[in-house]
């Protein structure tokens, strides 16, 4: 057999190849393995454990000339936690791993701890362990959280029903325009180093891309109203992509509406500026980390009439299929973009 | 107050700064942070949760002209269970996060992963999440391992006896060895590409550098004895160093001998061939993966007169010093030698 590239295969792709793999179960305390947001694993008789891990690294998933260390530290822990909140737990410890070039100083590591201790106390949980080692090129981030779910609200991708109503936190596309933002700046600067950033109008989506929150807000308030979705996901690759999860994964399809999308205004003017599409940037722009679920009709009429931070954008079905209904009502196929990084 | 550079405070150093920030606890389901080999969280009424972390990055931790692929993933899990073993656990799960540069193939993936499974077989645990992204420069790894421990058997460094007798599994220095010989042979190697390497010889010390395993067997034989060791480290640094955490930790001194040393007679040779000292090997050669532990002496002989494998080199005392009594009767101070990266 010709052997593949990496590239050729695609992130989605090498995972399913490495889930086949591990398929059988060696210990009695797995409950589920590879697949979901987290894996979930035997605690007591109540709850829980949750497990979900990630790496971030230098010149792929951030960039030095404009992410301050403090603001990295803290998004190395919000956007892994997010993922324990996703399958409607909580989260409670963290360890970090990080590989250092000598080109940073002990100040620098410093910065980048103070943002973690920000978000450790922010979402009451503990740095508990790591390793740090040195890396020939830039820094490296590794980043496990550790988790518990009550086992009647564990909420999975897989479980989605039939007409169930998709509901999404927040709004959509901002990080991905912070993150133009930046690039267009920093572009401007090797230019021409003594203009300065003009990043004030941006504030917003700059906050989002290089500071986003987790959703643990969501999370508390469902547990306040009792409602349990029957799916769940945290939007790290792009609403399409994590949307396409819940469906191949439930077997089901979706039927979303473009007019329906969260987008803020100040995204939208910022889009039109840079020639971006704003419904692009909210299916396939990625780092949201708002949580997309769905709910029954009548959960979600609970939520609308107490005013949770939700939009419903649109339903499952029972055909396969994952359409966009656009607003001069054409109907487009959703499509998949992880991250393609080989 | 000036910077420091990461080189001038060492991994020790750093570790240590990082611990003092994050003292305080925010979640009440911690047990013991940062500052063994595994965090402690409280899992049920019997028992503990135990997780642990750790990174290798190629050129840094390993040689992929020398180390193949299935022998690393091997060595990946190893090396990171060994952390649960030595709080007197058992590992259940593992996650591992890979950062991957574009040179490497689909195949070169799955002989990682073979390795992996492997390992997960061997020691009846499962790899349960991860993440693959890409790297600039080579493969990065991060591996988390996950566990559980009953209450009253938790081993800490922190809490041995004066008059303890320390004991360590297997040999020593055997790994540090065939680090020296793939080295040696590496470098004949890219003077005359012709030469094939010459490492039958050598299997011994070679296997255990490059596909260690882990004291699963050991733990297994002290609960079987029903003995639980005052205190206890795997031996990743080098046995000094390890030693040290012990002693610091617990407030003691030790007093080991020279003569007590388990170190192979293959090693011995092999360490004269190469001009080494065979007692800095073991001292401070590092990646054993052995497991350094305290006892009283009534369990020191129950584990001597079952013929478990291992050996007393010496005992815990009320000073604090920590000492090796040369074979030829001189005492010596032992220095950490942890890994010197940046």
């Amino acid at each position: 057999m010709k052997d593949k590239s990496l590239e050729s295969i695609g992130e989605f792709g090498l995972i399913d190849i490495i889930k086949k793999k591990f398929n059988s179960k060696n210990n009695d305390s797995l409950i589920i393995g590879i697949g979901d947001d987290a894996a979930v694993i035997s605690k007591s008789k109540d709850d829980y454990f949750l497990i979900s891990s990630d790496m971030l690294v230098e010149g792929i998933h951030f960039d030095l000339t404009y992410h301050p260390l403090k603001h990295l530290g803290y998004k190395s822990v919000t956007t892994n936690i997010s993922d324990i909140y996703s399958m409607n737990g909580f989260a409670n410890q963290i360890t970090i791993n990080l590989g250092l070039s000598n080109r940073f100083s002990l100040n620098a590591i410093e910065e980048f701890y103070k943002g973690v201790k920000i978000a450790c106390e922010e979402y009451n949980i503990d740095l508990v362990g790591g390793d740090t080692t040195s890396s020939k090129t830039g820094l490296i981030i590794s980043v496990s959280a550790i988790g518990n779910v009550l086992k009647n609200k564990l909420t999975l991708r897989k479980t989605a029903k039939k007409n169930d109503i998709i509901c999404v936190s927040g709004d959509l596309g901002r990080s991905y325009i912070g993150l133009q933002i930046l690039e267009r700046e920093k572009s401007v600067f090797l230019t021409n180093p003594e203009m300065q950033p003009e990043l004030s109008n941006y504030s917003d989506s700059i906050e989002k891309q290089l500071k986003p929150k987790a959703r643990k807000d969501l999370i508390e308030k469902l547990s306040e109203f009792n409602i349990i979705p029957n799916s769940m996901i945290d939007i790290s690759d792009g609403l399409a992509s994590d949307l396409i999860h819940l469906s191949v994964q439930s077997n089901l399809g979706v039927k979303i509406y473009e007019e329906k999308l969260p987008i803020l205004k100040s995204t939208i003017l910022t889009a039109n500026e840079l020639n971006l599409n704003p419904t692009t940037c909210a299916l396939n722009g990625g780092e949201d980390y708002e949580l997309l679920f769905s709910v029954n009709e009548k959960d979600y009429n609970m939520l609308k009439d107490n005013d949770i931070d939700i939009t419903s954008i649109g339903y499952f079905t029972s055909n396969k299929k994952c359409n966009l209904v656009s607003k001069e009502g054409a109907t487009i196929g959703l499509k998949a973009q992880g991250w393609k990084h080989f």
